[in-house]
């Protein structure tokens, strides 16, 4: 069971179902913590632990419990690519993550609050989802003191979470608007609105693979149904866009169009080496070409682009070849 | 017979045999003029018909004719992509090009001198060709006065061809000195020694397909034997200077080299359109790829290099696409 969680780059979740254009996968995401328990940052010797006791009654039935001390910085870097567990944890000794068999559900612990829940989906189903986080929520709140105020709603370590704790989130592969430079303008239009959306993995100003997070900014003041109802219409529009953009780059550049995607196949199935930027970039393309009805191959783009981190390529092939002849063996095995 | 030439981008002496690595050619060229005539910048009204006149008549008989005045601007340059004529015949009406069956020799008329006799070959047999260009002089000085003068010999248009006449030259493959950095060494090296090597397609710096001609630069005061061997034994030597790049390649930048072939033919086969200049690299890489034993594929490099040329591609596909698309496409069929 839990070796599944550390040694597969699919997460079942991912594999209901086929990809979607556009939408990669929706997440919602609660922050709590415990009345009687000061916020991890302020830790003192065997709360982390105390805390996890807690929590870990309450779920170990049901998931899988990962304590960060007894993985690898390998195996760790695994889950942050699966998206089941956040950075924050990597050099944490004292967290956990509980996770479902799955892997749509992940709860943390002692990350910046003592719990954060989290549900993912393939669509845009973040009502459904939050219906989930609702279920857990009940259960930990059942059994647990959570930090609750009547005015402000749930308390938080930082500000930002403080009220719903929510944080409703939407990935989207939008290769249409990146290509065509239209990000800025859109990343202005939707923060005027009380969104944020940011590029996932790659630290630098270009989203590896085309592949942007939408989310709320703020969680106060605004209840739950709203804040996802909110986000839904802005992520719609903004599938409209990228769309329409599409259509724009098959009206008029199509053979630089099915050039760019044709080549990128090309190299994907070719290459001896290659960076884990390049390879996201050129995943990107073939699935844009999919999505536009150009290429037809079986391709999993959620799958291929936790399978290109490099945690997973270490793990499946062991040799002293490079990071980048695996990535590049292991695309040109899948393709 | 005629269309053959102005049709196929394949000549039948390039078939003979399999490619060898570097050497793709040798050529032996021969400038000659008659006595009772100005040389052709100097021409009078019927002076060009007349040349044409006295040296057809020897020729026609064992050569295809080709008139400039009857081909099109498109045809002219599909003789110059074979190397049958060269690029000032292209905008001369009264030039004229005598083609044996196989295209392996082919006499000009009119070029810049009266007559210019050119023996092609697939490998480094100079000595053979020059053989085979004596025929032809032989039977030209038997029927024609051709300006000979005691002190200077052969008497030509321009300074530089006065003497023996005779350029003899060879075209070599060179990615691994071009690759790591090394013409210029190389050029300033045999420069020296009375020879010359210069890139062929493109007038810019870099050479189409890592692709040069090395030839003798006088033709003056060695006879015709020793400009052979010397430049024979030059050819040598860059040949093995080439070989020891391509093993470096091999040892010290492996995989990049490894990566930098397979990338050039899944670009060659994936693309939707390309530039010559981007397609003689990519043949260029891939002939090194076969050369090095890391890719074995059928594959005629002589013959793609004349076939990517713009007006070939206009031949043989006709319809509004771009030159760049039929390239590409004609590429994909190929490999």
């Amino acid at each position: 069971m839990l070796s599944k969680h550390l040694q597969s780059e699919l997460s079942d979740w991912m594999q209901s179902g086929n990809d979607e254009p556009v939408i990669l996968s929706s997440r919602i995401r609660l922050a709590r913590n415990l009345e009687n328990f000061v916020h991890p940052m302020m830790f003192s010797e065997g709360d982390a632990e105390r805390v996890i006791e807690c929590v870990g009654n309450v779920l170990r039935l049901d998931y899988d419990e990962i304590k960060m001390q007894d993985i690898s910085a390998q195996e760790r870097l695994m889950l942050v690519a699966k998206h089941l567990m956040s950075k924050e944890l990597l050099k944490n000794n004292d967290g956990a993550v509980y996770i479902n068999d799955d892997e749509s559900e992940s709860i943390m612990v002692n990350e910046e609050d003592h719990i954060r829940v989290q549900v993912l989906g393939r669509d845009l189903s973040l009502q459904e989802l939050y219906k989930r986080a609702q279920v857990i929520d009940k259960r930990l709140d059942e059994h647990l003191m959570i930090s609750f105020d009547e005015h402000y709603g749930y308390l938080t370590t930082c500000p930002t979470n403080i009220g719903t704790g929510l944080r409703a989130s939407v990935m989207l592969h939008l290769p249409g608007l990146s290509i065509m430079n239209r990000m800025n303008r859109i990343a202005q239009t939707i923060n005027r609105f009380g969104f944020t959306i940011r590029g996932i993995y790659g630290e630098g100003t270009q989203a590896l693979g085309h592949i942007y997070q939408v989310s709320n900014q703020l969680t106060l003041g605004k209840d739950e149904v709203s804040i996802i109802e909110d986000l839904q219409q802005v992520v719609e529009q903004i599938i409209e866009e990228e769309l329409n953009m599409r259509k724009r780059m098959n009206n008029y550049d199509h053979i630089e169009t099915i050039d760019r995607i044709y080549r990128s196949l090309g190299i994907l199935k070719y290459s001896r080496k290659i960076s884990v930027e390049e390879a996201s970039l050129r995943l990107s393309e073939v699935k844009l070409g999919i999505d536009m009805g150009i290429i037809d191959i079986p391709f999993r783009f959620n799958e291929l682009m936790v399978a290109i981190q490099a945690p997973f390529l270490n793990t499946v092939y062991d040799s002293d070849v490079t990071v980048e002849e695996k990535r590049s063996e292991m695309l040109r095995t899948h393709l």
